[in-house]
């Protein structure tokens, strides 16, 4: 996304030294928090999460970005507390995270994520279920602990399980509408932002807040934090959106349009539906013919992607990433904060959402 | 089981009463808990606990015994309170049962359930794995809500969270065992209770303490009743396995060996492992050898039944059942309790504990 706001933090190391003290303070509490899982979950966590590969040898895998531990550190400091009081809170994101990338990939038939096997397709597919449960419950109980070692009050600790409850209940709901659309020929714009919305926004939402909750933030700080991490989620959602259909690949640098070979309902692909004019109506023709779905030439998906551009879903969908991105950044500035902390929270908004491919 | 204890409550209308009323008030607001679940997971949700047909027609159907939800009001009344201070448990844990079962179900690959088609046959597997998601997420959030509502204050609402939050862990753990039983020729008979006091055990320690703990009960009571209910599990697992391979069929009042043509390793099979005698090891070289798994004869199977009998895992199962349902009545003797309510305790022990088929 080229959208920029007035607020001009430019990338810089503070973005990576902010992901870096996000796995740095939570990946050992994560770490020992996985250990307390029944062999072989224990194995089958470890290898999901990059710390050892299919034969149990450790590797230095990157275990992704970490965006939400990031921010959950963040939130803390957003009131006043030193960042490691949030640390109970990014592992908490991180092990619901987990369970839902553990569920999705069995659910979606996904056989590989970040160029490796999937966990179920390397242990199977009941394991993937369990680890994942265990995965959610672990969530609960490393917030529990909060309260009894002394790191967040009792009150604290149970609003932050209420948060991180509510948002995990949201994350099913939206992953039950993306199921749900691989059955539907058409899905609106408004149900495509209620699927991404549960699916990514739900999880960023107590991300950005739940630092804050264990901290003791109130409930006005609290929904500020949630809707700017909930509309960055719609931001990111958007720009991948993007990037699925123009995204160009590593390779080649062009365009692969691999959202549009498997037929994704994504945001450009619903607004374009939506516009209901000569290109609109062809997409929607095109969509409903179940002929060449998944064996579709590269040809016939560029026509289709420059069918969608033509029916405005391109432009309508960068117009809303930046609604969304500056509607986040607006829900920032309802909470009082230290300038150094809203800048790096602006920093992180920024990473999240400006991306090439 | 035959064993019966010197507390000589007879099977009267006290036990239907008691179940009766776990339904009665446990039902509408479980109904209630599930309707919050996005389409078309209410739908799979109502079909799986047996309010609608496949088609979403409303059927009288029983939904089981539902002892965890009779146990659940029960355990407030132990501590002096009305049985409905415990109804948020008993959503709870039945929530929670029903999250087990719809993931087991899949992963055991099981395509019936109390004579129905279970949901993942129904619905498929995607559905099978997010209803359970919500529905566990469903039980943490309806014990959250007790203290907004004012059923329970804030401290023993989160107390009652982090006791449904270990109990699934076990439970899941419980689950991997079993799971990994399958791919193993011998179990331990230490092993096998600890899988079965995860799967049985921890859920009905949960079911019969939770109660206590939303009404205000202390560690002390709440561990009494937690361990009544753990033993009251395994007692039940043990006349279980028994029937497993004795028990009668309601159609020819015959054996029916059914755990012996799938070549579970249940508690007699194991215990009939550990003895080491002659028929012990014929029983183990049977069991190692792959040929004529799941296809035996009737009589093949009805002469390892004799040898598991001669090698004593019909007789030590027996005996195990009984001292696990006396460890439970003499957990109950720890905690303080007006008459009536311990006797319906044991009355409620006495009808998991003694069936015929």
């Amino acid at each position: 996304m080229e959208a920029r706001t007035g607020a001009t933090v430019k990338d810089g190391p503070t973005v990576p030294d902010l992901l870096a003290r996000g796995r740095t303070l939570c990946t050992p509490p994560l770490r020992a928090a996985v250990t307390r899982l029944a062999a072989p979950m224990d194995t089958v966590a470890a290898y999901h999460f990059g710390w050892i590969d299919r034969d149990g040898n450790p590797v230095a895998g990157d275990g992704g970005k970490a965006v939400r531990p990031a921010l959950a550190l963040l939130s803390a400091e957003a009131v006043g507390a030193p960042a490691a009081a949030g640390v109970p809170g990014g592992v908490a994101v991180e092990l619901v995270h987990n369970f839902s990338l553990l569920h999705d990939d069995l659910m979606d038939g996904d056989e590989t994520r970040r160029h490796r096997a999937t966990a179920w397709t390397v242990f199977g597919p009941a394991q993937a279920i369990l680890v994942g449960d265990a995965l959610a419950t672990l969530g609960t109980e490393v917030l529990l602990d909060a309260a009894v070692t002394g790191d967040a009050t009792a009150a604290d600790a149970a609003r932050a399980v209420r948060l991180i409850t509510t948002s995990t209940r949201k994350l099913i709901d939206g992953q039950a509408l993306d199921v749900s659309f691989e059955q539907r020929d058409v899905v609106t714009v408004e149900e495509c932002l209620e699927m991404e919305g549960g699916k990514t926004g739900a999880l960023l939402a107590a991300s950005a807040a739940i630092g804050a909750v264990l901290a003791g933030a109130d409930d006005r700080v609290s929904d500020a934090l949630q809707r700017y991490g909930y509309h960055l989620g719609l931001a990111f959602q958007a720009v991948d959106d993007l990037l699925g259909i123009w995204g160009a690949t590593e390779v080649t640098g062009k365009p692969h349009w691999s959202d549009l070979q498997s037929r994704k309902k994504s945001l450009p692909v619903c607004a374009a539906l939506a516009e209901g004019g000569a290109a609109s109506r062809k997409l929607a023709a095109q969509l409903a013919d179940p002929h060449g779905r998944g064996v579709e030439s590269e040809e016939v998906l560029a026509a289709r992607a420059a069918l969608i551009e033509e029916a405005g879903g391109r432009d309508w969908t960068q117009e809303e990433a930046r609604r969304q991105y500056q509607t986040a950044l607006a829900a920032l500035d309802e909470v009082p904060m230290a300038d150094a902390v809203r800048e790096h929270f602006v920093a992180l908004a920024e990473f999240v959402v400006v991306r090439e491919r």
